[in-house]
């Protein structure tokens, strides 16, 4: 194989026809079902154990986080699992009810139903198959490129803001008051407010298992390392510390009778498996969560995508985003019909599958049975376990998402990114996730169109005895009165074409000595038709006053697409192959370009 | 003078400060006032008498257009006219109603307002206010850039289709029908159902003054030509038609009596200077007007802009396009405090007035004096005008903005631009001025985001013999299987950041050959934190499929900015000053690459 893409793997084509997918491709799981074996089996059942035991007290706490009674988080790991095993493209993803997504799915639900009641987990149902819905179509028509608008800093900023709501929401349940609030500064007024009514047995259980789940992090594996544990061990024991924790609160509850004393238990959850459910087909309910819904979507989908991607690379394996889409949405449809709430790819659960040593997709099917194993057997166990074990173990897994570092990190690399991050987590906080996205997403396009509007333009010379031209505000150069060059580095575009005619304007205008002007095209991949028209502006206005427009530089693509239109036939000067050509045929008599900064 | 930029015109810097604007600069009077001579006086008075002749048929028909009396079209090109004189800075610029901004008026207004009320009056004048408040709170705030993000294409259609709209609305005044609406459907119908009621003796008046006005300027310039006339004199001959066609229009009308047979005349307007008013301050009606007051200011700027910019350079003079909006700022002002209506810079006015020799602003200043003589004297005479032949002035006016050619041009050159102004124009006709004008924006965006999300990358190899590198798929290139080299042809960002892993992603994984990327720089003027971070990941996963990461020919500026993160220190391989650099060090054995398809 030389140097040349693999014909299975075109670069993607700039501005053709998309190729069509082969139907194959739709269904991943073909192509590694056939070549399953029992070595690929035994792998991925030990992986499945693991995550399921990881994964039982997780459902509940994030159907919690929702506002959803906890069997709903369970659902949401049974039928999605199995769905994207069969759709999705990673062979590592483990696809459930992840903190931030359930985070804004309470936001979303919050705004059209009382939690609790009836309509609260029908409008999660939409909401799962509204957002399923949004996935397919985005793959189908290969939308996931719209993700990328959402940038890492937009995103770094959000999930750092969510995971801050997100544990002081939790903050009530430890402390065993009801709180409320969508937003940070409502979220403390009334934490601060029913401070008076803190369940004392409550808050020791909730502030003992924050404590004992924080040390697990912290604490348990170097210890058990230091016992002789081997690191994959240790790493899956830690994994499983808030089992320990549930299990514990559980029996202490139990046998000291703690639910007499006000401590809040999850009480009764349905025995059985996922029901088949239909979400509510109402209109007005639809238009309601549509916004959230598409946000859930892409917010999910952003950080599926960016985990499964990482896990692929490390065994050489392909992602395809289009596909995944259409996985991730399956798996929220499958949610929506058997009970559950809207799913994603989660960060934590897929490491862990993937270090168990899961090898295909089959292992989340294998986890999916787990559960559904659980949700038939194990529930009434579950019966005595206070909200406020659950609620820490919401805090502790958040907790590592909260990075306030991308602030500095932001600052010190570029201002853009920095008002981008810093909006992108006030407005999160202040008034809402939805508001957060949004804001970040408008302000980040908007800082990019600003950048982009003011181009680096730089006068340039040439450098003694090369043939190079350099920006005469950083290096010493031979220049000519009479011949003026302008590098512009980006391309041409509405937002950036009347820079460039008042550039020129401001340039030419007041010298006279200047006979010629010659745009150095190097760094220009497109001239779009605004642009075009002030070339032919700049070139009209410049005769005017007696001086010759030239070109230099120009790429092929840029010239392909000039040669369309009269622009070259009316151009009064010439384009030239390379800027020394030019220099060569205009240049009179160069002296010494006078030089005040030196920067670079 | 060497070829260092004028001193007294710095080039705009990319990310400093802006520098505080002298306050002499605010009133650009200052700067020809005292030079001011007897012979600037006799060519700015020349040029003021045809203005006005010119001007007085506008004026009126512009305020009919606007749905106005047709005193607020005269009262608009007075007060206006001299502020705009003193604030700005185009010294053949001609201010007053104009067609565009007229139509956009009565939209404007007509969902506020009924028309012929007093409310429909005041609520020009608020309109007028909340214009000039914007333009100049947007020329101190410097913020005249945000008018580039109106595409060439998206104003040529606009135009287009409001001269279309313009000219459809008027038919009916020109019939004698009474026809409304808003977009061209309700229009046409309108018509339709008036048909039956059509005034014989307006449908001749009005037909004959159209038809007479056409070969005005399809006819009279040739035939004055022969007749021996000068050039100069023949084109302002013609310019003079409308006012012909007013004169013997009235005349017919009063000496036959025919406003009794139904013809419909403009009647007493108000004998007087311009009024002092204050706009209703009533913050219900600002906040209906804002959005299309910000509408209205942005596309009066752009044309006005265009026009001074124009005629500025065949005189060498500049523009200072934030000068200008404090200039249009204060002329929309004066219109609200003098009962006039939006004004802006007009296109044939503004060259009819340089053709006519004018030397300064005082051009203007003389023109206002004169229209006021009109409104003091000159009204009792237009009595018996019909309405007909103002409706026969706007359409005949406006037919020359219709360039549906632009179509054609647009799609030649770009499919983006072709859709831009293919929306922009059936939007605007069928929705209305507003949402055509928001759709064309917003979609212009839209397509260059998308354009910009999927930049052209190439796979280059080194051309035998030389230090250059192609793209492998246009030339014979030399190439290594070892060695991969991507060129991307646009800055990195948010955008286009997931876009070059995926693209590395599926270049490196299938291939197992390569042990070295580089990625070529040479046209990447700028990497923003989610590139960076993109950047970091596909150095992670290509380390963990054991091949290593380099970059070549790095800007000085993106260099400067990647030394402010840890990025060099953790990347795995190095950074080449030119891509020679690269292929030197890091090439094993070359061989020629396969060359597949050759379109350059």
């Amino acid at each position: 194989m030389n140097g040349w893409p693999n014909p299975t793997t075109p670069p993607p084509p700039k501005n053709g026809p998309l190729p069509v997918k082969p139907f194959r491709a739709y269904f991943p799981i073909l192509s590694w079902a056939r070549s399953y074996d029992r070595r690929t089996l035994s792998d991925d059942l030990l992986a499945a154990v693991i995550v399921t035991i990881m994964l039982i007290p997780q459902s509940l706490a994030y159907a919690l986080l929702a506002g959803l009674p906890p069997e709903a988080g369970l659902y949401a790991s049974i039928a999605p699992i199995i769905l994207y095993a069969v759709f999705g493209t990673s062979r590592a993803l483990a696809v459930g009810p992840v903190a931030v997504v359930s985070l804004m799915t309470a936001a979303a639900i919050g705004t059209v139903a009382e939690q609790g009641s009836m309509g609260y987990a029908a409008a999660a149902l939409t909401l799962a198959g509204l957002s399923g819905a949004i996935l397919v179509v985005m793959g189908v028509l290969k939308l996931g490129f719209l993700a990328n608008f959402l940038s890492h800093p937009v995103i770094a900023g959000f999930i750092t803001a969510s995971g801050i709501l997100i544990a002081t929401s939790q903050l009530g349940h430890v402390l065993g008051i009801g709180a409320g609030g969508h937003t940070l500064p409502q979220m403390i007024a009334s934490l601060v407010r029913g401070l008076p009514q803190v369940n004392p047995v409550t808050a020791c259980i909730g502030v003992a298992a924050t404590a004992f789940l924080f040390w697990v992090r912290r604490g348990l594996r170097p210890l058990l390392r230091r016992m002789g544990l081997g690191a994959r061990a240790a790493d899956i024991a830690t994994k499983a510390g808030p089992v320990l924790a549930v299990v514990v609160s559980t029996l202490a509850v139990r046998w000291l009778g703690l639910d007499q004393m006000g401590v809040r238990i999850v009480g009764t959850v349905p025995q059985g498996l996922p029901p088949l459910t239909l979400p509510p087909p109402s209109a007005d309910l639809i238009g309601m969560l549509l916004v959230p819904a598409v946000l859930i979507s892409v917010i999910g989908f952003v950080e599926s995508v960016s985990v499964a991607q990482t896990l692929a690379a490390k065994r050489r394996q392909r992602i395809d985003p289009d596909q995944e889409l259409i996985g991730l949405g399956a798996a929220n449809l499958g949610a929506a019909f058997t009970g559950g709430m809207p799913v994603t790819g989660g960060f934590a659960r897929s490491v862990v599958n993937f270090d168990a040593g899961a090898a295909t997709a089959a292992a989340g099917a294998f986890t999916a049975v787990g559960l559904a194993v659980a949700a038939v057997a194990l529930t009434p166990l579950i019966y005595h376990l206070p909200i406020a074990t659950l609620a820490a173990t919401i805090i502790v897994a958040v907790l590592s998402l909260v990075d306030l570092a991308i602030l500095r990190r932001a600052w010190a690399y570029s201002r853009a990114d920095f008002i981008a991050v810093a909006a992108t987590i006030v407005v999160t906080l202040g008034v809402g996730v939805e508001a957060g996205v949004s804001a970040g997403v408008i302000l980040s396009i908007v800082l990019h169109l600003y950048k982009s509007s003011r181009p680096h333009v730089a006068e340039v010379g040439l450098v003694p005895g090369t043939q190079h031209f350099r920006n005469i505000l950083r290096h010493d150069v031979l220049t000519d009165p009479a011949l003026v060059t302008l590098r512009i580095d980006e391309s041409l575009y509405f937002a950036n074409a009347r820079f460039l005619e008042d550039y020129v304007a401001d340039r030419v205008t007041p010298d006279c000595e200047v006979k010629h002007v010659v745009l150095m095209c190097s760094a220009i991949s497109d001239i779009d038709l605004s642009a075009l028209e002030s070339l032919e502006a700049i070139a009209h206005r410049l005769a005017t006053m007696g001086v010759t427009l030239h070109l230099s530089e120009v790429k092929g693509p840029v010239m392909d697409r000039l040669k369309t239109c009269d622009f070259l036939q009316q151009l009064t000067g010439r384009v030239f192959l390379s800027q020394y050509d030019a220099w060569t045929a205009l240049h009179t008599g160069a002296e010494p370009a006078r030089r005040v900064i030196r920067t670079g």
